[in-house]
């Protein structure tokens, strides 16, 4: 046993551990390797906030994963059937943001996710659970994403927060859904599911929680047969249409900060904390949580 | 009662005429304000043709609406079952141009609906009855446009007229439904129906129309309870990727001035009047009026 | 009987043969001329792959139908019904690209796909069979595509064999269905039938074989009627926003020329040779061929 965790990522003999470069476990990821193919599995209870715990582990995964040439593909997954990545902890902004720069230099989450869209690894979500501001803007930026029919919840709900997304939620949805629904989906704060997603553009395809494991596996597989040099070639070329520039991400950034710090945007996230923000139970129903907000 | 005649909305007691800062009612929309919303329903029978009237109206409308701080969002409907709005009354292209110049300062009705696009306000559009041309450019305009399944119709015809969208609708339509729909849609000059546009991307959403107008006032009165100030900046990030520039669409309007002036146009337009064009019996099926137009 | 060979499309009476401008008749191609419009069945046997004889045929057909002014709408098919265009012929890149040559000055089939987009003609797509590579890639050219949902089987893959699609494949798969599912496209290699790619965006619709041929001659027929100088400006002014500037056409179709002349992509290709790439029974199954080709 090395330094990863390693997940029951099911019986294929290929499977094997990961050498990792440097010393230590993932606190909150669990991390099989099977071929050239990684399986991520989050796990940071109780409700998979990306704090600065979970954005540090990231870093040091796809630092590790890039440096590694038998790495082609990873799978991120979780271990939580109703929280994929809920969305950031607002109480830990300054620190989570820290952890990100460690990576790219910039303390901001959105320019580390798009550090990821542009790597030369492939990336997949299979997403079970809620995908909530930050969450959503993480599996936007894989370079696919599946979501299970029967239990994936998708938000960009920044706005009921007095907030603007900020880690290229925007900028992902402008281009994948259109300017209309683009705007309905942030606008409304509402939650989107599975079927809904998809019809919108926001994830490739939903299908049966049953059926969804295997598809991704077999698709990651297939993709890991395939030379690296033209994966990394195709991905290059479309994010050269498809991708926004750095700036439009750190312009984001900036003003999700601005947002999140000023005099409204402070009372309505304590108003959400008094109605049970960023616990498990009340987050089932953020959507609900949030058209009561500005009520007495 | 106040300068605003004042629409049935239903029995939401916080309903009250809005206060309107100039002098006269409007000819042929009907307000009524429910909290930070506003209902607008056009009344211009005897088709809801956009002729200096209509453009008149929805000019003084946007401007007084932009300039109360209380007014989040409008929802724009229609009196008329059969017709949202039918196009422009090509009869009056100078006086309505005349009447958009004075909110925008430029002849252009494309102009206009980009300001409204533009404008902080977020703007919803309730699609019964068909929207053609200039009728299908201003939901476009709209920053969310849901339809019902049973009676919307939805039509880009110009060019069996010999002329190319001016208002607005190449910008949107070749963004929200890409190259080969956009031709399809537009040099086929056909009728979509409601599921058809949801498939493309030319709305947001089909529904049943009975349960269309609670659909649309529930999303209205959450959007309003959300801090003016974030939906303002997602607007504006929002565009900034997706509203085209104002160039283009000038360049759009100066093309249909061209285009409908010219001798083919003129014929077309000639050709389509003796088979009823601008009657509200005779463009129930415009789409077949449009494809007898060259015939003998 | 002149130049052109003239397929059976049908009874309609108005029918006749072109009257070609140069001397002989077409190889792979049989052309039939309906008032305003010309259907073009491919026929080039054994499956329809795009050599140095069809990349002459098409080259000379769009020459005569541009300079052709009662042309107006060009309708594609295939006499084959498994195959629309399978893809290039690896063997003869040199060829066939001196063949394109010849219409856009440049050696680039890339280049003469994107001069078909920008033609005044329009043009129409009807595809039973596989559309795989440059097939695909020929469809996408087209300014709209209808696909029998029975038949019709989409593929973009080239990373299979080491290379990246050069002939527009990135630039109009990221513009028509976004990043994801550009990318799940092209990095799995995998076949799509007509439902999926219409979900994806990769065509206008998907409907029932014994419905395509009659709706889309009736597309054709009806477009036709309307004026040239209408349709020429709406295609300029989407081809503005939506078709991909001929730089990045040049880009990708060097990167194709690269990568499938490296060792990789030769190696990769020889290994398909040898499981019956090119031959008409093994490529019924691309897919599965390809999902084989890294094993030993």
């Amino acid at each position: 046993m090395d330094t990863f965790s390693v997940a029951d990522t099911g019986d294929d003999d290929r499977r094997r551990p990961l050498a990792a470069p440097s010393g230590s476990a993932f606190a909150t990821l669990s991390v099989g390797k099977e071929g050239a193919v990684l399986f991520v599995d989050i796990a940071a209870p109780p409700m998979n906030l990306l704090g600065p715990e979970l954005v540090r582990d990231l870093v040091r995964l796809i630092a590790q994963a890039e440096a590694d040439n038998d790495v082609k593909v990873l799978v991120f997954r979780s271990t939580d059937p109703d929280y994929f990545i809920s969305h950031v902890d607002v109480t830990k902004i300054k620190e989570y943001r820290e952890e990100a720069a460690k990576l790219t230099g910039e303390a901001s989450i959105g320019l580390l996710f798009r550090y990821l869209s542009a790597s030369r690894l492939v990336t997949i979500s299979q997403i079970e659970g809620r995908v909530r501001a930050a969450g959503s803007e993480f599996v936007l930026a894989c370079d696919m994403r599946f979501a299970a029919r029967e239990s994936a919840i998708f938000a960009q709900p920044e706005p009921a927060f007095g907030a603007v997304p900020g880690a290229g939620g925007i900028q992902h949805l402008a281009r994948l859904m259109g300017r209309g629904r683009a705007l309905e989906v942030m606008l409304s704060a509402q939650d989107y599911d599975a079927e809904l997603a998809e019809r919108y553009g926001w994830i490739n395809r939903a299908m049966p929680a049953k059926a969804l494991g295997e598809f991704v596996r077999s698709l990651a597989h297939r993709i890991a047969k395939f030379p690296a040099g033209s994966l990394a070639a195709v991905k290059d070329r479309v994010n050269a249409i498809a991708l926004a520039p750095v700036d439009d991400f750190r312009r984001d950034s900036d003003l999700f900060g601005e947002s999140s710090r000023s005099p409204e945007g402070q009372s309505r996230f304590q108003a959400a904390f008094r109605r049970g923000f960023q616990t498990r139970d009340a987050e089932m129903d953020l959507a609900g949580l949030l058209g009561d907000l500005g009520d007495p």
